[in-house]
């Protein structure tokens, strides 16, 4: 890897039918310079979540599709290592969206934060203390206000999000019961993340009767992470006036934009007759918060009263393959592609 | 009709498949004498009211399924005949939970508050100033949450419920648009009902387009009476932060208790990419405002502001083919069986 060059990851092709390898492709660049106002982000981390499969996909979705030809988009963590914007001296450590690249040249708009490596691991700007905290604190606190007592329900219980959902619905003194999908994930929900239950739904014999046995006063709080079969499971024992935070749906099949929606059981009548809501949930729309955590979760971290799992993989050029692992639901904790060595680390 | 017998329409079939005519069994029963602390009440007015398809299904529901040989329950208007109750004398108009019969004995828990013939007609308690004007105001105030300058689509929108959302969103400062299922409604939203634009849907050859024609700046509220291929074209075009009111399921086919839902295009993405929020309301949750109507709603009616229309059949023995008309659609305006005569028009 030399210094003068940077590699990066384009997207090359749209995922018609599902995410590919070779929707992506790797090559190199020039490494760019900051010109007046500008700063050089050496790219450490990256994040890889699952809704970059929105992201590059053409289907209806919250943002216009990435364009071909583009670097891929992402959270990260980097150092600065040259700067001609007032803010930033180099060796800041930042958080930011500098995309699936080795060097990235930005004008400050796509930092959030500077990081303090004496505070938290600076991985960690990328979950617990990122967008991935912001999801499951301001989608479950937000929109599905649990009180003590209630029973909150996750989706891919063990996943970066949900396996947050999981302990901050605990540290709200609700009774938490997860989904998700291998016996080593269910242990892993009840011993790394506290969960009262957690239920495999690829080899429960009758999912509804499992949910029904795990949820014995019903469900007031269902954050979803999938949709789909498992979530119609769900919907059966929801409780009068329950929340449903619609946060990812994994568990839909992809579409091309001409395709219709996929069908299910229409939820109207149960919503109707428990008198629950159903409402979608979007960090993007959140991203301010990035730059000014709330202090609530920040105190969580801080005294160790979330835990987390990462799962890294070494190097740009496994980025896809990682993240096809990821929307197969085979990643074991928070997916991070390392891009270069963690400079905080070496010197600690 | 003898003043010494009670006609009442039991509940002899379930709805299998759909509410049919011999569901329903006229017979002649004594007339009841109140006991002590009980009032006999006259019913002069009977609301009919789409959810009575739920509450005679044995389909899971809000509460359980009125039991074979019962009368039928329902909303009604009715005079004072006999009182041993402290509360009500002979004479006094009553709202009340009297069901499909002529005389009808009650302790006051199913009465919910005397009505003054001077101040509105009194069958208006069975809409504008009942259940029906209730379920408008309050799911669309305080679940739809309309700001003035918004768009709000109303699905039956001539009906008892449609036609008032409709005309609160006026009142509201909102653009309201309807959907409705022949041209004479269609006229009657506009001409009585003060909507924007209204839709056959019936008959529109490209209802998404009808649609987007008739909500340029896309649709922030829908206050939903039916579900299904209707809502499925709304869902299509609402913005973001969008609030979907499921008050009703009539466009949903029934089902026996052990059917599964029928199916339609899964939701979750649409309320995920536009962070909308789909919601059931039940206006037997607010039970308590029947006895205090809010005062914004009753000064709306005092000042003709909320126009209304009835349809009014005659006669305990029609309430059954009359129920059947209005679930298919056919009322024009609020369903209403006249059970007795209205002694307040008589005196006045």
């Amino acid at each position: 890897m030399s210094e003068n060059t940077n590699h990066q990851v384009l997207l090359v092709a749209r995922p018609e039918g599902g995410v590919r390898e070779d929707c992506f492709r790797l090559e190199a660049a020039p490494r760019p310079e900051p010109g007046p106002g500008q700063l050089l982000v050496r790219v450490i981390y990256l994040s890889l979540d699952p809704a970059m499969r929105g992201w590059i996909s053409e289907a209806p979705n919250y943002r216009e599709a990435l364009p071909l030809g583009s670097v891929m988009t992402g959270f990260t963590v980097g150092e600065v290592a040259a700067s001609r914007h007032p803010d930033y001296a180099v060796g800041d450590v930042v958080l930011g969206r500098q995309g699936w690249r080795e060097w990235a040249v930005s004008d400050g708009s796509d930092v959030h934060r500077k990081l303090d490596p004496a505070e938290a691991p600076i991985s960690t700007a990328l979950h617990v203390l990122g967008h991935t905290g912001l999801t499951a604190y301001l989608g479950l606190t937000e929109v599905g206000r649990p009180a003590a007592g209630e029973t909150v329900m996750v989706s891919t219980a063990a996943g970066a999000v949900g396996s947050m959902v999981g302990q901050i619905a605990k540290l709200k003194g609700c009774r938490s019961v997860g989904l998700t999908g291998s016996d080593e994930k269910v242990a892993r929900c009840r011993t790394d993340f506290g969960y009262d239950a957690a239920i495999n739904y690829k080899t429960a014999a009758d999912l509804e009767a499992a949910i029904a046995a795990a949820c014995p006063d019903g469900i007031d709080v269902y954050f979803d992470n999938v949709g789909g079969p498992i979530s119609d499971a769900v919907l059966e024992r929801i409780n009068v006036g329950a929340r449903i935070i619609v946060c990812g749906t994994m568990g839909i099949p992809d579409g091309g934009p001409d395709d219709p929606p996929p069908l299910g059981p229409r939820p109207n009548r149960q919503l109707l007759i428990r008198r629950a809501r159903m409402e979608g949930f979007l960090v993007l729309d959140h991203l301010a918060s990035l730059d000014r955590l709330p202090a609530e979760l920040v105190a969580w971290v801080r005294d160790g009263k979330l835990g987390y799992r990462e799962d890294r993989v070494q190097g740009l050029e496994n980025a896809a393959s990682a993240l096809l692992r990821l929307l197969s639901g085979q990643n074991l904790g928070k997916m991070i592609v390392q891009v270069a060595a963690d400079p905080t680390l070496s010197e600690g």
